[in-house]
C-alpha cells in the first residue's frame, strides 16, 4: 500500500479491498461489517426503526476536540439519539482526494471506532469512492444511521408554561473549528464539545416521562433549533440572555468576531422542552453527567408571541431571534 | 431562491429549509420524509434487515441514459435486491460545489424520484452540505438503503456444475460514462443500462429457488465479481469468451481504446449462480423482461482450479482472469 490515496483506491479492485482490510475491516472489525460494496444483514427486533443520514465536510479535517471521524460518527448518533431513539448501526461513505495521507486516513478510521465504541453502536458498512486532486478537500464522510425507537419522548403537546432547557454551553464547537481555520494569533484552549450523546439521554429518558421535545443544537445553534421549533406553532418561547451558559473564552472570541454564540453550532449538546414539574430531574440527571455539567434552564414555552423565539437581553430588553438565512461560518460539520 | 447553490444553502437556516422544501420535499414527498437533519420513523415489520451505503461521484454528471440521480437510487437499490432483500427506504445525502446551477439540482432530485417510484423504495431523509467553490465537483451523492430479507437466497452451497449467469450485456455504462467525458470525434449511440434491478430480482427470488449467489457487477465489471467470488473458495469459475454478452458498438469502442469489457463497470445487471436445474428458467424469465433480453448463461462452477476465474478464449485459448489493482477508468459510478 503506498502512503497516500491513489485514484486506484477507489476503483472497487484490488486496491480498494485491501484499503477496506487494512484500514476499515481492521478498525472497525464487528460481525456484521461486510464486504465493500455489499449489504449487511441486520437483526432488528423492533419494528419501529428511525432512519437519518448526514454529511460531514468540516474544514480543518482535524480540530481540537476532535476530528471528521468522531465528527461523523457522533453527529449520526445524536441525530438518532435526540429523537428518542437508541442508536444500533451506521454506515459510513468516504471521499476522498487523490493523495490524501494514508495515516491520516487511518487515524479517521480509528476515531470512527472509538466515536462507535463509545455510543454504543456499529459500523456495518462502508463505502470508499476517491476522485482527483483538486476535486474534493481532503476527505468529506456520509454517516447513515439505524435505531431503534424508545418510544419515550412524549406525546403530550407542548403547553406554555413548559420549560427549555439546554445541556451545557454553547457556541465551543464552531468557535473550535474556526479558530483551527484561521490564525488568531492568540493562544487558545477551547476544544469542541464533539461528543457522543447516547449515555446522557439514555439516562435522561429512562428517568424522566415528561420530554416532549428534543433536537441538538447543530448548524445554526440554539436560536435556529428554537425558530424551527416554533415556526407554524401556537406557542412561542422566551429564553433568557443571563441563563444561556457560554464558556467565558468562547464569549470573548465571538466578540472579537462579531459573531452570536446563540447562532454557532454545537455537536455535543442536547436542547429540550419538558413539563415544568420534570425541569428540576433534568438538571439534577445532566449535572451528574461531565458532558453536561453547565446544564441550565434558559427559558419556557409562551403563547404570547405564537411562532416566535424572544430572547430576554441583559441591556437591551426583549428581542426577536430570527431564523438566518445562512451567513456566517461554513463546513463546521 | 438564487438560480445557484451558494454556501448559505448548506448551513442549516433558512435558505437551507427553503432548498429542502422546493427541491427536495417537492419531488421526493412522502409521509417518512423529515426535515432536513432529522431521523425518519419507518415502521419495519421484519426483524431482518438489510443496510447499505454507497457515494457516487460520476463524472460527468449528466450521461447518456442518465445522471447521477438516476445513479445513486438504482446503485443502492440493487445492491440490496442482488443481496435478496426488498429494497424499502432510502437516505440521500448531497455534497454540493457552491455555485452549481440550481436547475441542473433540480433534475437531479427529479431523476431520484423517477428511479425511488420505479423501484418501489422511498427518500425518507436527506442532508445537503455546501462547500466552496473548487472543493467539489459539482455533486456528490451517497445514498444509503435499507431493506427486508427475503430469505430467497438459497443456502446451499457452491458445487461444481453450478451455472453462472449475466443478465445481459457487459460494458454499457462505463463506455456511456466515457464516451460522455472524452469526445471520440465520433457518433455512438452508447446508453448506460443503469436501472433498477427491483422487479426482475422480485420475480426470479418468487419463481426459483435456487439462487445461491447474486450480486451486480458494477465497478471493476464481471470480471472482477467473479475473482471475488471464487477468493478462499474450494471451487473456481470458468467462463467462455464467446458466450458473455457484450453490444457490437460497445465491443468496437472497447478495441479503440484497449479496454476490456469484462472489467468495465454495469449499472443495470445482475450476475449469478444458480443449480444447473434451475439455469434454463433464470433464463427464460430474464428475457421475458426488457432489462435482461441478452441474458445467458456464460460459465460454470469447476473444482479443478480452486479459487480462480479461467476464460475460454476465442483464440487464445483458456487464460486465468485477475482481480485488477485498480487502474483504468475512474468515476464511473
Amino acid at each position: 500500500m503506498t502512503d497516500r490515496i491513489t485514484l486506484a483506491h477507489g476503483a472497487g479492485g484490488a486496491l480498494t479491498r485491501k484499503l477496506m482490510r487494512q484500514v476499515f475491516l481492521r478498525h472497525l472489525h464487528n460481525p456484521e461489517l461486510s464486504a465493500l460494496g455489499d449489504s449487511a444483514p441486520l437483526n432488528i427486533t423492533s419494528d419501529r426503526i428511525a432512519f437519518t443520514t448526514d454529511n460531514f465536510v468540516v474544514d480543518p479535517i482535524f480540530f481540537p476536540g476532535g476530528d471528521l471521524g468522531k465528527l461523523a460518527v457522533c453527529g449520526t448518533v445524536n441525530d438518532l439519539a435526540v429523537s428518542g431513539a437508541e442508536p444500533k448501526y451506521i454506515s459510513a461513505g468516504l471521499i476522498i482526494e487523490e493523495g490524501y495521507p494514508l495515516d491520516d486516513l487511518d487515524k479517521l478510521v480509528i476515531s470512527m471506532a472509538n466515536a462507535s465504541f463509545e455510543s454504543g453502536v456499529k459500523v456495518v458498512c462502508a463505502d470508499v469512492k476517491v476522485v482527483e486532486r483538486g476535486k474534493a478537500d481532503g476527505v468529506f464522510i456520509n454517516t447513515s444511521g439505524l435505531g431503534v425507537d424508545t418510544e419515550k419522548i412524549s406525546c403530550e403537546p407542548v403547553n406554555p408554561g413548559d420549560i427549555v432547557i439546554i445541556s451545557g454551553t454553547v457556541g465551543d464547537h464552531e468557535i473550535a473549528v474556526i479558530s483551527a481555520r484561521i490564525d488568531f494569533h492568540i493562544k487558545t484552549s477551547i476544544v469542541s464539545d464533539c461528543a457522543p450523546l447516547t449515555p446522557l439521554i439514555r439516562t435522561l429518558l429512562d428517568q424522566v416521562q415528561g420530554i416532549k421535545m428534543m433536537r441538538d443544537p447543530t448548524q445554526g445553534g440554539i436560536a435556529t433549533l428554537l425558530c424551527k421549533w416554533v415556526e407554524s406553532s401556537s406557542y412561542g418561547v422566551e429564553i433568557r440572555e443571563k441563563d444561556i451558559p457560554i464558556a467565558p473564552n468562547i464569549r470573548s472570541i465571538c466578540q472579537i468576531l462579531g459573531l452570536d454564540p446563540l447562532y454557532l453550532a454545537n455537536q455535543g449538546k442536547a436542547a429540550l422542552i419538558c413539563r415544568p414539574s420534570d425541569a428540576q430531574r433534568v438538571i439534577d440527571i445532566m449535572h451528574k453527567n461531565p458532558l453536561s455539567r453547565d446544564a441550565a434552564i434558559i427559558g419556557e414555552v409562551w403563547d404570547d408571541f405564537p411562532g416566535k423565539v424572544i430572547l430576554q437581553t441583559e441591556t437591551e430588553g426583549k428581542k426577536i431571534l430570527e431564523m438566518r438565512a445562512g451567513e456566517g461560518s461554513y463546513r463546521v460539520c
